[in-house]
């Protein structure tokens, strides 16, 4: 069934249990390896028919049941006017990380159909090359994670300088957010107007705040962007680690389906967010490099705990790590696939 | 009251909350850093009149309710055999990390009265300086926290050699866990023998566990820790972050103080643990950076949410940070002492 991912995402009844990746194209794939050989990341991202074909690198390899657009939650920010690279073995690094009025105010809206034009055209090569037979998520980060990266410069654990801006000067606070907001969501309108048929919205760090800090400061520049995906009619997927104690006010700004990291059981999030919306996760990434034994035992537990009921789609808690045997990847989409078959 | 910390932890009334903060003597306080221009922070916790000294800081400096032994988790890893250095800008590194069955074996259970007569030594001279006023608390490394450091050979942000020797060689965890917590038990117990009149578990990194995983690879390690000291009598925190998936957990596991967090509202942690056991924290450390308001109305928060039941000791959600204000730690300490006074 070519639309079991998008069935199940609408929370419609499915022959079987769909199943992506996230990062499931990337470093732990040798045919991917292979073209990082000659291009760096970036490079990837911009070159419209390279990014067609490492996306389509695990649909035809592992047979799962979305592709994912090969892009870079970060890829706005270069032309908003904060270019970044990425530094191997570190991450992504920020020329010029933002943390005063003046950096706030040099970042401009972007127009996504010009300043991202590539992004589109790999979203229509994509669309081309699947020819219908697998859906196409688009993907963006959300205003928070993305404003972290700019004020920190890079990866963060402790997220000081951010939550110094957020508390400390909450007006620049909320003109930055509101910039990030505006791009995020001309972004994925953009890319449904180029044919992403799904998108999912990734709020990676907003687990490192209170619920009280969510509701004050991520969640009046984040619904305005699921509200105006609603028009669309493509499904939404909201995703953030470490959001147990979150996943209410979640839900209440918006989404089709609510993506859970490993740490709160499947069943759990059911019984917390109600039948009115879809599930999406959550295996322990690390899993993935556990012998077989374990690994299916941990298949199974997601299934049992996502339960009967329609609107789970498979997926790790997080993105799958470099070191990940491949035929792991192929093998969990097949068993989840035979397991839940009706 | 000079045991309203201890009181506390007991669930019986007090005069006023009590107060301490995690890493409350460190970088932030100008008196520590001359100290450190001197001496490494291992030299400090080897000389037992310097550790005493740095421990005293900030009792004298802002009042806080308990002192807390100063040292590093970590010590206990130099006399099994696994010895390690601090390196600026990057936290521990371990010489060579344990991450096969030679280098489990190579572990040795250590007397704790010999190996680390230093920690000793300072818990004695500290009892003598506090003299009565001020109650002393002591602490060690969770096994799972230990293993973590011991494995990745220093801080990790994803424990990918942690999970993959838990999920690998479940054999081999279960001997390393099982010495680590015997060295845990022994080291507190050696602790509670030379003074300390409370005790405080830092399980830190476990709340990257699922509960799943919890019950199968953490509990049976870190039950007997806790069951072994009951017959102290001494109280117990048994504190770890991110943990709100695991806080039933951790109470079944042990401790007389539960603490969490700044993600997870007191409240709530009332409502899940229930009345028989007390609870710390729990105020966001960014906020000690924050304007003066914004760090009223979060300590306010906290003790509206911990309510008015005994059992309540205010701290943070996790240590003070380098930047953090002396001014604000103290002004917090009075604020909570003055809103809950009776």
């Amino acid at each position: 069934m070519w639309d079991r991912f998008l069935r199940a995402c609408r929370r419609e009844p499915v022959d079987a249990t769909p199943v992506w990746f996230m990062r499931q194209a990337g470093r732990y794939m040798p045919e991917y390896r292979k073209i990082r050989e000659r291009f760096t990341l970036l490079e990837i991202c911009k070159q419209p028919e390279l990014a067609t074909e490492v996306t389509l690198q695990p649909v035809l390899a592992h047979g799962v049941d979305a592709a994912i657009l090969f892009a870079d939650i970060l890829l706005p920010l270069e032309p908003m006017g904060a270019p970044f690279e990425f530094v191997a073995g570190e991450g992504p690094r920020i020329f010029e990380p933002v943390r005063d009025r003046k950096g706030v105010e040099r970042l401009r809206v972007i127009d996504p159909e010009e300043d991202l034009a590539y992004v589109m055209q790999a979203i229509r090569g994509i669309r081309r090359e699947l020819d219908g037979k697998t859906p196409l998520i688009g993907f963006a980060g959300a205003p928070f994670t993305l404003a972290s990266y700019l004020i920190e410069g890079g990866k963060s654990s402790q997220f000081i300088k951010t939550k110094s801006l957020m508390y400390g000067e909450p007006e620049l606070w909320g003109q930055l957010m509101t910039k990030l907001s505006e791009v995020t969501r001309l972004y994925l309108l953009a890319q449904v107007a180029a044919g992403a048929q799904a998108l999912q919205v990734f709020d990676s760090w907003v687990g490192q705040l209170s619920a009280a800090d969510y509701r004050e400061f991520i969640q009046p520049y984040l619904k305005p962007v699921f509200d105006a995906l609603k028009q669309t009619k493509v499904p939404v997927i909201h995703f953030g680690t470490d959001t147990s104690t979150l996943l209410e006010i979640q839900k209440e700004t918006g989404g089709d389906v609510i993506g859970a990291d490993w740490r709160i059981p499947l069943d759990v999030v059911r019984r917390r967010l109600g039948s009115d919306v879809a599930i999406q996760g959550n295996l322990d990434p690390h899993l993935l490099n556990a012998p077989r034994e374990r690994l299916h035992a941990g298949v199974r537990a997601v299934l049992r705990e996502a339960g009967s009921a329609p609107g789970h789609i498979f997926n790790l808690g997080h993105g799958i790590m470099p070191h990940t045997p491949p035929a792991a990847v192929k093998e969990v989409t097949e068993l989840v696939h035979e397991w839940t078959a009706h």
